[in-house]
């Protein structure tokens, strides 16, 4: 989303419009299609720069892989404390504020089709995810089986994504947000803190 | 899944063979990558019958992708009739039988990572589930706000295959199946008959 002509090349700021042209690259046309050549093209810069910075699309793409929020802020605020029968809707809301936004709706959705694309990238993302935020959501939650409940959780933001925003499924893709967040809610509470069925810790 | 070699280039053989091909490549590897030429190859077939056959990649696509069961079946049995408040057990169920069979998985996944890789391939998904799925849930379900209710069942499932079977997200994607349709259940029953906040009919 960073300028990207008119560019002039010094080294920290054709690093930063090389990585802003291959986010938006990865989000719009996945991890497969986007090449060295036209990353650089459109950061304004020669494509051998592109390799002498991060050497491959490979490395690029990892580079660039990350959250567009700080997870060690804000899953203590959201997961962490009391009003633990609100957890649903604090995380609901905050993930529309995040989606809203052009930014990281972009971040979001070249995470999602990445990990759909090749298996590589999908292990990327599950590394991420795992690190990032199942291991805090874990320590924040404190309940046995509170891994699995981040990842129901992620499944269906992750299936929300895809269908407002890559599939573009109507009316969901025409809703207003808050709508949105306010349907999807009582479902994040539920696989936070609700019973999960026979075969699990609660 | 279809056998994958030692085939007789009979007519009606080969564009089996063709499309068994096409299912898992384009499954396994996405929309992008796979080339008539590969699909040709795992089929045993010249790739000038790929041509003859289908015309285009883009057109094979469009003549394998299908559902894995026949939603004028399966839409009324578990959206119509009786036992509204177990639609969500019953359709985690169905779900979970089709996804733990190898070739049903491998075409909701193929579905799933196709629509997520190319704007034209998403087209064509949201095409299918709005008219072989949406449309006939909605006449099932009748209630107004049905087509939401049902494309948020959608980001539930498509979220689900993802975090499971496409990222592989542990501890999910070792669980036993049925655990999972537990978890899950209620969600989609809430998606289904739930309120689901300011701003939609119920």
């Amino acid at each position: 989303m960073a300028a990207r002509s008119g560019r002039r090349p010094g080294d920290s700021g054709t690093r930063d419009a090389i990585r802003a042209a291959a986010i938006e690259q990865f989000s719009e046309r996945g991890y497969d299609r986007p090449s060295m050549r036209s990353i650089a093209q459109q950061a304004g810069v020669d494509p051998a720069l592109v390799k002498h910075y991060f050497g491959s699309k490979h490395a690029l793409f990892v580079d660039v892989v990350e959250l567009p929020f700080d997870p060690a802020l804000v899953i203590p605020a959201l997961f962490g404390g009391g009003g633990r029968d609100q957890i649903g809707a604090r995380l609901a809301s905050f993930l529309v504020s995040v989606l809203e936004q052009p930014p990281g709706r972009q971040r979001i959705i070249g995470l999602v089709r990445a990990a759909a694309s090749e298996p590589e990238a999908a292990r990327m993302v599950r590394e991420l995810l795992t690190r990032e935020i199942f291991a805090r959501v874990v320590e924040e939650l404190r309940v046995d089986d509170a891994a699995l409940r981040a990842n129901l959780v992620a499944s269906q933001v992750v299936g929300l994504v895809m269908a407002r925003y890559v599939v573009g499924l109507e009316p969901l893709a025409s809703m207003p947000a808050e709508d949105i967040a306010a349907a999807v809610a009582p479902n994040l509470q539920h696989y936070l803190t609700g019973p999960l069925g026979a075969g699990t810790d609660t």
